[in-house]
């Protein structure tokens, strides 16, 4: 590990049962007129009408964005900022997993910045909508990130865009809101944030500060296994699910990621593999190449996650039940485009072009 | 421990050996002059020459005002921000221990705000000047907090100031500038981090965060705890002494601090014991009460610590060496001050009146 480091988390984290009614006079500086930006779904946990009941007690406007597609596209970020400008919108309320919540990123920035040299090339500025984050998943981070990963078509992959002020104003978190979430949706994001503890602890950029978040994250996260693998969440174990996850953001804000998710984005992008379950497929196979470079880093994640080798790969691998599979030539493509994602000259082990088509096809082939 | 919490700590964190002048880009962002803020001694383990350096080769004009004493006054503060609106200051840079760190947190904000109704009285605002400070001891954790201590002679004791924008905007962390530490600052500052850690682990607004960072606190102080007692540092030792510090500063900025500081006040302000070994003098016994009350939480806060009670009591004991006593009516009196101290409430544990005389009579009686 390095042993410079740099570490910055702007985000206020509000955390607990009906934080978000609790908090209302959160909501109240940020101006008088909200848009609301969510997914058709995550309107149905409560967590949409929690936030209209504090706008509406504060006697603050709103307007509902809902419709944000999962793995958001650049139209959807534009015509929401179009619509952010249009109702004159003082601050953006996120509500939802990763896809909302990055989406809200790019449209509060939209709202203010011409990006006519694309999204993509834009040079984000200062000037962004403030952004008060709830998550309705236990996976992406966002609410505590400064990243919002949006699809590309252009270069046919997801890209993620980055600033400081891209990271939100506040974060609710509200383990409540997970209520209804479907058993395939929690064991994707929680794999998610599983890969952003382990993959941060991987980072040229890893320190002692984001080591000692990551390993809390991965106690959390695998304390609650049994949950995961039988689906019987309790409103503790959603909790911690939720707090996992977003110490997990607060890694990555600070280490990036790695080739995981260099790799797991064609998945998602040529297959619709859910970008959770894509780096659940991926995980085990690069730990074990790792393992063969940095044996005593491996072993410190092990005893964070609490597991042995064989254990948690057994582990993931009940949660993802069959695995896909792919021709060889795919795997092979992947591997050339993920060796060109900059997130791969993050990680303490080099991954080449065939270390990371070793890991496609060990994790993915037919 | 509370289910609910909040989090916030916005201040940006940059660690390592010549973090100073490796990142003399932070520096200029802040505008052209800047007021640095010192104490006598601080000037001399050659932080304050890397300061200058990188200011003057930035282009930028700086005025050095060193006269800040242990237990910073109104008086040196209120100087400070004169000499800071004279030169036309546009950020300050605190340089030192607890005492100049404090002080340039109240410098920057009565450089911005007329405090009329005195210092403590005054409601704090947002416009203060921007801050970056340079720890050069391993103990008060300012760099990353939103509290100034500061002395209170109306009400015979330091009394704590506090707001959201007193977070400084940068930190810098280099252990190299403690090369030339006494050893009993040496000692007295990490007697108060390793105070930080545990009295935050025993806040009522303690949560998962600030315990995973309050564990790791420990375990990088703790794990120092030759280097300690044999007055030997490396240049790792020190730098995780540093960062043991500072993670305790991230603790306390989320939790406060309890009854240990609240008594300890008293010892400093009329018998100048230094702030942390006050705290150090008044730990043991005071954890020793909580665990009659809280034996479980107790016992997470040892397992943080890596020894068991009497292992603690008697490394803090070979610490402090010779212990203070005091007149049985001295202690009445300081149970009585600290019983009225706010930071009682913070406390998992209600220590009355005859609670903190028993750790006072325990700790310092003749």
């Amino acid at each position: 590990m390095e042993e410079r480091f740099e570490y910055y988390m702007p985000t206020r984290i509000v955390s607990g049962s009906g934080c978000v009614q609790k908090n209302a006079s959160l909501f109240r500086v940020y101006g008088e007129r909200a848009l609301i930006v969510t997914g058709k779904s995550s309107a149905k946990n409560g967590a949409l009408s929690d936030v209209e009941g504090v706008l509406r007690g504060n006697g603050q406007s709103y307007r509902v964005y809902d419709r944000i597609p999962n793995n958001p596209t650049v139209e959807s970020v534009t015509e929401g900022a179009r619509i952010a400008r249009e109702c004159g919108a003082d601050f953006v309320v996120a509500i939802g997993g990763g896809s909302p919540m990055d989406a809200a990123k790019a449209i509060a920035m939209l709202a203010r910045q011409d990006a006519k040299e694309g999204l993509f090339a834009h040079a984000i500025g200062e000037d962004v909508l403030p952004m008060l984050h709830i998550p309705t998943t236990a996976g992406t981070g966002s609410e505590v990130t400064q990243y919002a990963i949006i699809t590309n078509d252009e270069k046919q992959t997801k890209t993620s865009i980055a600033a400081k002020s891209l990271f939100p104003q506040v974060a609710f978190l509200d383990g409540e809101y997970m209520k209804e979430l479907p058993q395939d949706i929690a064991v994707n994001t929680a794999l998610d944030a599983m890969s952003h503890a382990i993959e941060g602890m991987l980072s040229v950029r890893a320190g002692v500060f984001t080591d000692a978040l990551a390993r809390e994250s991965l106690r959390l996260l695998l304390g609650e296994r049994k949950a995961l693998s039988e689906g019987t969440y309790t409103a503790e174990s959603r909790q911690n699910l939720l707090h996992g996850s977003t110490l997990a953001g607060m890694v990555i804000a600070n280490t990036g990621t790695t080739a995981v998710h260099g790799m797991g984005y064609s998945l998602t992008y040529f297959h619709q593999v859910p970008h959770g379950r894509a780096n659940g497929l991926l995980l085990p196979a690069f730990l074990r190449i790792c393992a063969k470079q940095i044996p005593q880093r491996i072993e410190e994640i092990y005893a964070a996650i609490g597991m042995g080798e064989e254990a948690f790969s057994a582990f993931v691998d009940a949660l993802l039940g069959r695995r896909e599979t792919y021709q060889d030539s795919l795997l092979r493509a992947y591997a050339e485009k993920a060796s060109l994602n900059k997130n791969i000259k993050n990680c303490m082990v080099y991954f080449s072009e065939e270390d990371l088509y070793a890991v496609l096809k060990a994790s993915l082939s037919k």
